[in-house]
């Protein structure tokens, strides 16, 4: 039987509808925005319901490293000194503890209104770079976290065949490993086992940059996932260093080259696409990819600033990922954007008809979803049933009127105002709290005092 | 009696200490921390205690135009066109109003872990621009608000004579203007109302800008605040259109003007000082001022961005305020302090023997407390009993060890982990919930309908 969810306002891009119902069926699809048919109802008085957000770039095993690399003694002052704190995290985690740490990251994203995420996993091999007998194992690990918790997720299963161009390889990076045949091997065993249809887990495939994946073995695997229909992610343009490399390696930039080889395309996720040129957003725009712009992880790297105004004047999609999950906010990803560049104010929001809150908010949901390939990130017919409640009354937000819901809650709502949060059409959180919050918090406290010591 | 607080972890700058208790008079005084004394215990387990934050400088009424002014269509592109949109609510408000709007806003900083409250008033006047009979009446609805949340203010009475230099009187700001001698006769029957050593409420004086506050009666004021030891805030180059017309009125930039006529000393704050040079940042530093960064604002104004390391490498002291609420949120003020300077990491963690972590948190308490002239922002013997805690298994900040609880709360700490809040030795925040909430959320609400129309 369906069901008939009926909150006090209903997003309805770009603003909200007073009193309408959202119909869901039993499977887990939006049946009927705005609907008031008799179904069994649920009542959501003083609540607004907006669509899920999407990440579509996570690590979900960087929250181990949260706080401790914000101290130059610590961990050095740039991006690859904050790789080394990262890599030895990433050197001890036995399967649980990948598990753990994932359970910990994708239960903060569903309290936080996040209802699919993209993993970008790139931990294949055991401590000591062995292949697991079943070199699936950790992205198994991951995918069983994600059920746990309830979030739909894309596992965006890596390929790391190199240190860099003429680097020998770093010890860093053992796990990482791969050889290119290997990883298709492991690529077509791993899609056996989760069918392209399935609702809530979904693959992909993401090279992780030209500096790891020369351009030979890329083209392969391009082809093999476009066979396959999955989406393409990699990292593009987050340093300039990789830029440089990529120079030296090929004549070219990594946005140049891949769009000499014909890698750009509608199915392809460049991810943070910071250092580019203004040729190169042609270049982008031209091919129809979606970048992935992570502002809170950026931020907190010091990777510098996209251009997000040139972005997205030449009609580019831009999604947001939480990437090294120095924090988890997807609304702060989105102010964030738009933030960085103001020296005047609403510098997005002079762009087509689309004012500012609604351009930030896509961002945040339809053009994540996009970017995975999966029906989400909007509440209309045939879309899966991933919304989530926020309290109109919490003082973030209260006082609302008009079409000013969505400006408010973009620029302004706090996580404490996400109530209820439903993914294909079923609760994982019912005011804010998620039923394995304490066994999912203890065992990552555990993990942390392994990894750490004790405090 | 003494009440013990026990928490797992009490804050002892710059780190923690576990199973230490806080002992609090009855007259909401420190007289020890990290001590175990009997006396009446209250036990906290699984928190971490924090001293409360203090918000040197608020306009509470603008929680009114959350959201208002994200669109160039509906409130343009500048400051200036913004400040139409916050004339505008200004112009409304009667006094019942004053204190709903500043209620709310006082509400929403409590509930963020903020004790006391350096509120910026300039709202003087009658809608029209007459006087009310008593015309401290506006001051007094926002002491009364402050009292009524519980939380402690200083209310720092603006002076405001004029639109600027060679500008006709603008209809926008009859509520603001007095005249010099009407400033200080209204400042003199206010400070007989409010004892100087109230624990409470205290008085400051804010001379709104040298835009607005020529020099000759700015002097005036200045003596007469020096003469009561009050302290004294000002706007100081928050844009460039203000530092343009000070050189076209006196041959000289706002800083360079006031360190001139010696208005510069340990008891002025200047807010903003973000378009300022280095000779300024000498002259301020000379001086021993303290400057107030509202960076979660100054980002949504587009004001552009303090030059952080330049003036802490000079030792200047930073405070924060939540200005135009376009956020409430002192750690998001932290954070964006030093993300607007990270194109390396860790910036401002190069600056003496303190840690980022450390420093930061200092500018969220203790360089407040100082601008504003309290004995708050700190947990040592003598210093109000103002602090919050923090749910250790919050899934912002679960997981720590060694010293990295502090930054762990600075960069990642969500609102939604914090607990109870105390000022003055009284629970004003309970579990997340106070005592008046729904009232005061509810007035609001009716308020917001009234002024914008009913969504």
């Amino acid at each position: 039987m369906s069901t008939l969810y009926r909150p006090e306002l209903l997003y309805s891009q770009p603003a909200f509808t007073e009193g309408a119902g959202l119909l869901v069926s039993p499977t887990g699809s939006v049946l009927e925005a705005g609907t008031n048919d008799p179904a069994t109802v649920i009542d959501l008085p003083g609540k607004a319901l907006f669509p899920g957000f999407v990440n579509a770039h996570s690590h979900s095993f960087q929250r181990l490293i949260r706080g401790k690399s914000e101290s130059r003694v610590t961990s050095g002052r740039d991006f690859w000194s904050w790789r080394g704190t990262m890599y030895h995290a990433a050197a001890k985690l036995d399967p649980q503890d990948v598990y753990d740490v994932a359970r910990m990251a994708f239960l903060e994203m569903v309290l936080s209104g996040t209802t699919t995420v993209g993993e970008f996993h790139y931990l294949h091999n055991a401590p000591g770079g062995r292949p697991y007998d079943d070199p699936n194992l950790l992205s198994k690990q991951i995918i069983a976290a994600a059920q746990s918790v309830g979030i739909r997720i894309v596992l965006l299963r890596s390929a790391y065949f190199r240190s860099g161009y003429e680097l020998p390889p770093d010890p860093g990076q053992i796990r990482f490993f791969e050889s290119g045949p290997q990883f298709l091997v492991n690529m077509e065993a791993l899609s056996k086992e989760y069918p392209a249809d399935s609702a809530e887990v979904r693959l992909g495939v993401a090279p992780h940059s030209l500096r790891a994946v020369p351009l030979r073995p890329l083209k392969e695997i391009a082809g093999w996932t476009r066979e396959r229909k999955l989406p393409l992610h990699m990292h593009v343009a987050e340093q300039t260093g990789e830029n440089e490399a990529c120079l030296r390696e090929y004549g070219l930039t990594p946005v140049a080259l891949l769009g000499r080889e014909g890698l750009l395309a509608p199915d392809f996720t460049a991810v943070h696409a910071i250092h580019i040129t203004a040729d190169e957003i042609e270049q982008l725009a031209g091919a129809n990819v979606t970048v992935c712009s992570c502002p809170t992880t950026e931020r907190n790297l010091g990777d510098g600033v996209i251009a997000a105004d040139q972005v997205m004047r030449r009609g580019i999609r831009i999604a947001f990922g939480s990437d090294s999950q120095a924090q988890i906010d997807p609304l702060e990803d989105a102010r964030e954007l738009e933030y960085h560049l103001r020296q005047q104010r609403a510098i997005l929001d002079q762009i087509g008809e689309q004012t500012l809150a609604s351009r930030l908010f896509d961002c945040a949901t339809v053009h994540g979803a996009r970017a995975l390939g999966v029906p989400a990130g909007e509440l209309t017919a045939g879309s899966s049933a991933d919304f989530f409640t926020v309290d109109l009354d919490d003082v973030s937000i209260a006082g609302h009127s008009g079409n000013d819901l969505l400006p408010l809650a973009v620029f302004s709502l706090s996580r404490s105002a996400i109530r209820d949060v439903m993914v294909n059409g079923r609760w994982v959180v019912r005011d804010q709290r998620h039923p394995l919050q304490e066994e999912i918090v203890s065992r990552f406290k555990e993990l942390h005092r392994k990894l750490w010591g004790s405090s």
